[in-house]
């Protein structure tokens, strides 16, 4: 199946049918969302994986009470990065260069360079660019869900800083982003899974010079 | 090709080689963007195809000189809604009810909680909201391309304010977000191209709870 395939087949399911995901799958979907392209390659943001079904329970009373919350098998929450810091900032080139075998001190200019222009921008600047990096993320891993035919569902409907203190976020320089149900869709029970998937005409949604 | 090996195969080239990607890849990639989920369904971006030599030298400009820029045979430009109002919501979902058959109040309810939602917060808010959607769709471009082994670099290294200017996107309630550069790597001109691809550990990357 293809990207366009698996994207026409995917939808914002609302209702599961509370099958579970298996852990390879989730692991697949993961790991697309672990090597999408970051700014600088800095990847400021982390998943965090809700199995516990008390924890989903709670997780849903601070999203509107969206059944799908309680309904998945496998609840993704992406955080992003709270602020830059130089420490965070160094310790993913320390790493890199590590990794690649260069010198500690390889990339000191860029790295200089970047710390200055982020860390002189509002903690609140700061946190939405590390979002928008979290979001191509997510943009990864609900295609490779849909190419899986994994149902996922994209929410952004939540009380964020309410979720950030039941999960202790900010003691990890943490702020939730945005979630992602997994599981399987309930096509009896699902309102939604009937309509017609909608886009903008192409025509307006592509402006050429 | 699965998708977490063409994510591995890709890379923010650095040098492409000048070949001219097809027209029907480049409207898959853009496909593939345009199927991407977002909030509320409101597609609150566009994307700015940009052929001309002339204007990607003077993009290339606004963007520290980057070479991908002019090397590139199409340059996408992601650009978000400047602001949510009233009227381009309204837009929205009277265009997703025709195309569904429903009545033009179906949504009625909905539409009115949004606009109430979006247009209390500042536009700068608004702007990042948008621009969140962006890259999810610019998500999908990045791995649409990938599958279809073409090379892209996504790019936040440019001068956002002077390139909206350029492109009078104020006129269509656009801010340029993030752009990406589709062509064919220059496997003996591009210093990244033999580095090895480095990721975070996988364990840091996942909170289980």
């Amino acid at each position: 199946m293809s990207l366009i395939q698996a994207l026409n087949w995917r939808y914002a399911t609302k209702k599961m049918n509370g099958k579970a995901v298996s852990q390879d799958k989730v692991d697949q979907i993961i790991k697309a969302a672990h090597l999408a392209p970051t700014s600088s390659g800095l990847q400021p943001f982390k998943i965090i994986v809700v199995t516990n079904p008390d924890l989903k329970a709670k997780i849903a009373d601070l999203a509107y009470g969206q059944q799908q919350v309680i309904d998945c098998s496998h609840l993704l929450i992406f955080a992003a990065w709270n602020q830059y810091t130089e420490k965070n900032i160094r310790e993913v080139f320390a790493y890199a260069n590590a990794e690649r075998g260069l010198p500690s001190t390889a990339t000191a200019d860029y790295e200089n360079t970047l710390i200055s222009s982020l860390t002189a921008k509002t903690a609140e600047d700061n946190y939405h660019h590390a979002a928008k990096q979290a979001y191509i993320g997510f943009g990864m891993a609900i295609a490779e869900a849909a190419l899986l035919q994994i149902d996922a569902t994209p929410m952004e409907g939540f009380d964020a800083g309410k979720l950030d203190e039941l999960l202790n976020l900010k003691a990890l320089n943490l702020r939730s982003a945005v979630m992602l149900t997994l599981g399987y869709r309930d096509e009896n029970g699902d309102w939604l899974v009937n309509l017609k998937k909608v886009r903008s005409p192409l025509t307006e949604f592509v402006v050429e010079y």
